[in-house]
Parts: structure tokens; sequence; C-alpha cells
């Protein structure tokens, strides 16, 4: 029985990238759809559910992405309302890469520097990825703070990392213009992950180089000059100023595996929802 | 060659069912098109008609569904209008499952006690699914009339079919919140099939449990409380006070053969079309 | 590694002609978009370049079709400026056929009759086949001339000929309507090709046969009366009033191995860019 893969995309046209990435992770076909709401999201999910009865359910499953991560959440609800009783078959959602690159980047800081009892810190941790991450970092057992330019929406975050994943993570307001700011709020921490926007550098590379108990330094954007000047996108574990360095390619490769390895793991049932923490596992059985 | 299926909805998205069910039947690709209507349908069936030659041509064929069936209807004559000689694939119209949950009702019906001469009532029988399975039912030598609260509904319905099919169906006006009236035009028919909206109660238990020539009951609606209360959607002959049920699940299992076994067939000549006759036939093989 | 198309399509729906062709000729899954224009191309294009790294980017392709060939030349040179350095992928435009027709007509004419040293006309010359095939003819050394009824689109045409080929071709300003001035213009003439709408006759019988010197009379209109008539549409180097004609299914046969072995071709390396050219020296191979 082909393995079918019901691709939803919150923007107007289905991402090739998650398409491309499903045939190469052994989707036997994917159903693509751009513009899914929650509004007309239902429709699609019977077809996935009432077509093939009891265990061969598993050979059917969703992909929920598109570049704006709240609207495919919303989607991601309405598709979890819409199953029923053991009549499902099994999500991953990974919108804008959100789920695959926080795993990727916790997983690569982790390994080299194991993260339990240690200080971390996701700069601009607000976003999609960031959050994730530090919720991720928390799991591990690290004591994490995140920053942002705005105190509410930290503790917005923190609010729902606390709800979500059952971590307590602790909001920093902090501006990265002020790089004297930045230095003292990082005095202490052994492990930095950039987590912003492109165009927007959150850590100089003065300031980085010479804060004596930071062991790694990640960056997960790749256009220049990157969240952390100073990082290479190809830096994968590379040292520099004594630091141990991972860009945003370096945590590509990972994620890249994740996001098959993810995909693959659907068709072994009907009833997995595979968020950070399912793809971060994953990741480590790898 | 690999089998092409081109599906054409007239939804604004291809339905993930018909999709499904398409690879399930064996199709080799699928190109599936939504907001297909009679105006931008043609350049879709040249190319069809033009990719493929002589007896290559029967490697493509078309599928004509979403959950308008009228709209759908239109679309299939225009791909006919398009067609020319030798020129063309074979088309199957299942828009809202009308054709193969008619032949699936039918063939379980007949089955259950076969109904040349018998006298067969479809409840809400102006429907897409009501009047095909009343047209079946009469190409089966049954005495068959169909109810609707409209009297001149009814009347169209039969005169529809009695263009399509050649056959005679008797309209009766009815209300069904009128359960007294239903008792007493129930009164001798052997066979009852209910084709109405979910929502709409057609015939309660405690009428037709006591209509004592009444042999078969069949409901198409899965949605509590259907709308012959007292079946079960599972039901597959079960026998309950006396009589031989089949509920809206019992008959979908058969539905899913006949698409799948449609669609196979499609692709074993390149001039078929295929609609409810052709479905019903191709199911008394099965 | 499955081999995938991106089907890019200018019109609302992609092509299904496109789609078949491109699974006739070997690609193992196409990932269709309609509604592409060069400002939602470039996500597009990413995934096809982010997802498969190194040599295996030739497993990843790009079509550009569509009714409208300059909406999709445009699409063509955003996709070319997505690209950078080595992280690319190939890509074929053959919107409404123009690429692939012009190579089949262009190859026909020559097998039949080496156009090296010869006069050429190419009637109603200015639109995507005539120009392309003009610029062929011109490629291969015939000295070329096209006619337009509209003397500036017939230079403007003339001077994107030597800008993107490198040869001159020569503007007539011509009215087909005047059978006589047409004759006078064909004087000398050995081949002659009718690229115009549907509908416009260009050349008439009664003209033609009388032409002494004319060797090759070639037409791509298939719809009655077609722009040259006494030409029928099959005709594929039949000898008639001593002059050697091709209509458009002749050319349409060729027309359809091109296209296919273009196709195959885009997935032997990640940087070829498939133009008419390109199309016509892989016809001359075949």
């Amino acid at each position: 029985m082909k393995k079918l893969l019901l691709q939803l995309d919150t923007d107007p046209m289905a991402s090739v990238f998650d398409g491309v990435v499903a045939f190469d992770a052994g989707v036997d076909h994917i159903l693509p759809y751009g513009g899914v709401t929650p509004e007309n999201v239902q429709d699609l999910v019977y077809g996935a559910m009432f077509t093939r009865g009891g265990d061969k359910l598993k050979n059917t499953a969703i992909f929920v992405g598109g570049s704006r991560v709240e609207a495919a959440q919303a989607v991601v609800e309405k598709i979890q309302e819409t199953f029923f009783g053991p009549v499902r078959v099994s999500v991953l959602m990974d919108a804008n890469g959100c789920n695959t690159t926080a795993a990727a980047a916790v997983l690569k800081m982790n390994r080299a520097f194991p993260v339990r009892g240690k200080r971390a810190m996701v700069l601009a941790g607000t976003g999609p990825v960031g959050m994730r991450a530090a919720g991720l970092l928390a799991l591990e057992g690290a004591r994490v703070g995140i920053t942002s330019r705005n105190k509410e929406r930290g503790q917005n975050t923190c609010r729902l990392l606390r709800e979500l994943y059952g971590v307590e993570v602790t909001p920093y307001e902090l501006d990265p213009r002020d790089q004297a700011a930045v230095q003292e709020q990082l005095a202490g921490v052994e492990l930095v992950l950039a987590a912003g926007p492109p165009g927007a550098v959150l850590l100089e590379e003065g300031v980085w180089a010479e804060l004596p108990q930071l062991q790694v330094v990640a960056d997960i954007n790749a256009v220049p000059p990157g969240g952390i000047p100073g990082i290479k996108p190809n830096d994968d574990g590379k040292e520099r100023k004594g630091k141990l360095c991972f860009g945003a390619l370096g945590i590509g490769g990972l994620k890249m595996k994740l996001h098959k390895a993810a995909l693959a793991r659907l068709f072994t049932a009907n009833d997995l929802v595979l968020d950070a923490r399912e793809v971060y596992a994953l990741g480590k059985e790898l």
C-alpha cells in the first residue's frame, strides 16, 4: 500500500522544499494543498481518515507547513479536533522549519557540551525557533533564559513554555543595540543560541569572544552578517576564540536529517503528533 | 506506460478522499485540479487527448468529482463535447460519491431480497443518490416510488429518470414529519431506502418495525440519528424486527470497492463513460 | 533518488499536456504549480535549490510553461537571478510549445532540403514560434526573412534575433490579404514556414503552387483552413505540386519527441538552460 502524505500548507502555494524532502524521505506520493486554513481543512482530513481502515491508516499521514507558524499551529489544532477515536492519521508540523531547526540546534549544542545544569541563553527567544529551542534546552536540564526587546513578549513566551512543556524559563528584556548590556547579561552563561530574524545582529564578535565561561555559540541565521558575527554558516563545532561554534548550515544538515526521519516515522503508526519534543527525541536516536 | 488519472474537482480544492482511493485503485499518478468548471475544463481535456496516441490513450483517464453533483454533471457534459471521434479518454463521474453509493445500496438490497417485481420506495428520492438508486431499482424490475416533500420536484425527478434510464418511477408527495402518512404510503412496500440529507429523520423505528410486508430497510445516512432510526451505521444485512437492515457504513464498504473497481476499469479502454448504471453493472461482476 | 520536475505554469492551472509528457519522459514525480509569476517564483526555486546537495541537485529540474510566452520568459529570467554559483537546477522553457515546435519545424525543413545558403521566409514571423524558427534557420545558414503586417513589430523581432542569436534576419511588411504582394515577395524563396495564429490564411494554394523555386512548404497551424491551404495537417514531407509539404501534425510528432528528450536531458546535469537552440541541437542528435 502506497505511503501517501497530505501536504497542507498555509501559504498560497504548497512549499517545494517540503515536497522534495517528503519524496527523499521515502513517501510514495504527496497530495499538496496550498491556502489551507482551519476553515477549509476538515474535508481534507476526512479524506485521510475515511479511505483506509484499521491498521492501514498508518499509510496515510499529514504534514503541516507554511511560512507562518501560528497559522500552521491553528491548522494542526483543527486537524486534531477533526479526528475521533482511533480514526486518525499521524501528523508532523514543521512550519518554517521551526521544529526541526530548534531540535537540530539543541541536539548540536548538547552533544558539544552537555547542557544539564548549565546556563543557556536564547537570544531573540520569542520566535518560533527560539521558543522551541528554549523549551528543549530546559527539558534537557539547562537553566535557560530568553531575551527579547519587549518585556511582555518575553514573559508571554515563558508562560507558554510553562503550559506546553512544563518548564521554567527566565525572560530578560534586552536590546541588542546595547551590547554593553548584552555582555553584562551573558556573564556566567555557558551556551548561547541566536534565534533572531535575518538582518538582526544579536551578539557582536568582540563581546562573545571575551566571555570567559561561554563554551558554545550557535546561530540559526545564515544571511550575512548573521545573528552572531564571527560564526561562519558552515561551522559545525568549529573552535573559534576557544568556543565551539555552530552556524546555520552546520545545523542545517542535521535539521534535514531530522525532517526526513520525522516524515519516515509518521508512517509507523496512525496516531503520532510530532512536534519539537518528538522530533528532538527522534534525533537522539539517530 | 504510467496510468495517469486527471482528477477534476468542482470544489476549490481537489478531494483528498478521491485522490487516496485513486492510488489504492492502482493509478500510478494523479493530476489533481480544483475549481474546475465547464468554462476552464477544455484545455485540461485537450492535454489528456493530445499526449498519448492510439491504443495508448487508454492509459490516461478522467475522474470528475466534487461536492456539488450538478456542477460535476455540467463538467462531464463539456468533457464529452470536447472529445472528437476516437480521440478521447475514459471518464468516471462520482461527485459526492453519488454513483458508487447508489449502486452499492441497490446491489446490497437486491442481493438480500431480489427486487424484480417487488415494491420499493426511495425516501427523499430526488437527491443525487436517491434518484440514481430509484433508477437502478427500476432497471432491476422493481416497482419503484420516490417520496419528496415537494410534488413538483418529485415529478421532475421521475421525468428525468424516464429520459435518462427509460424507466417509470412514481412520485409521492410526503412530509416525513407526518409519520402516519408515511406509514400509510409504505403499506405493501417490500424495500425501503432512505436517501435524505444528514439530520432528516424519514422513517421512525416504531413505524417500520410494524410494516408487515417490509423486508429490507436501508439508509445511506451515517450521521446520528440517521434517516431511519433503529438501523445502525454498521448494519450489513443484520436482521432487526424481522427485516434485513443496511446502514451507511455497511453499504460504504461495497461503495469503496465499486469506486476502486470503476477506476481500474477506466484504464481498460479509452472510450468508457462510467455513470451509475455502468458502476452497478460492474458491481454485479465483482 | 527520484527525478522530480517542478512544473511552473503561468496560467492559473498547470498544463495537463506538460504534466503527461513529463511522466512519459521518465520523470518520477511532478510538482505542478499554476499562477506562477516573477513575484512568487523565488520561494519555489529555493525549494529546488536547497533540498538536494552537490551532484544530487541534477535530480531536480524545472519546466516553465503556460500559454503566454512572454510571461513564461519573465519567470525564467527571475529563476536565473535566483540561482547562485553552483546552487542551481536545470531549466526547460517551452511555453505554448514554442521552443519544441520551432525546433521541430526547422529540423523537418532542413532534413528535407538543407537550408544552408538558401532563401527562407517565415510568414507571420514575429510570434513566439516564428521568431525562434527564423533564428534557427539563420543559425543553420539560411538567408531568412520574416513577414509581419506591422513594420515596427517585424523590425523589433529582427533586432531581438540579432541580440539573442547573433543573426541577421530581414523584416518584410506584408499583409496576407494581398496575395499578389505575397506572391511577389516570395519570388526566389525556397522554403516557407507559416507561423501565424489559427484562422489566419497566410499563403493561398494557388500562389504557392505556382512559385517555381519553392521547395519546402510548412505550416504549424492545424486548425482548418490552416495558414497555408493545400497542406494537410498530417503531411510529413508529402510531395504536393512538386513541393515537400509539412503540416502541423507531421511536425507535431517530432515536437513531442523533442519535448521528451529535452525533459530527459534536464536530469543529466544541474546547470542546463534549454531554449530553442539547445532543443534544436538535441533534435539533431536524435
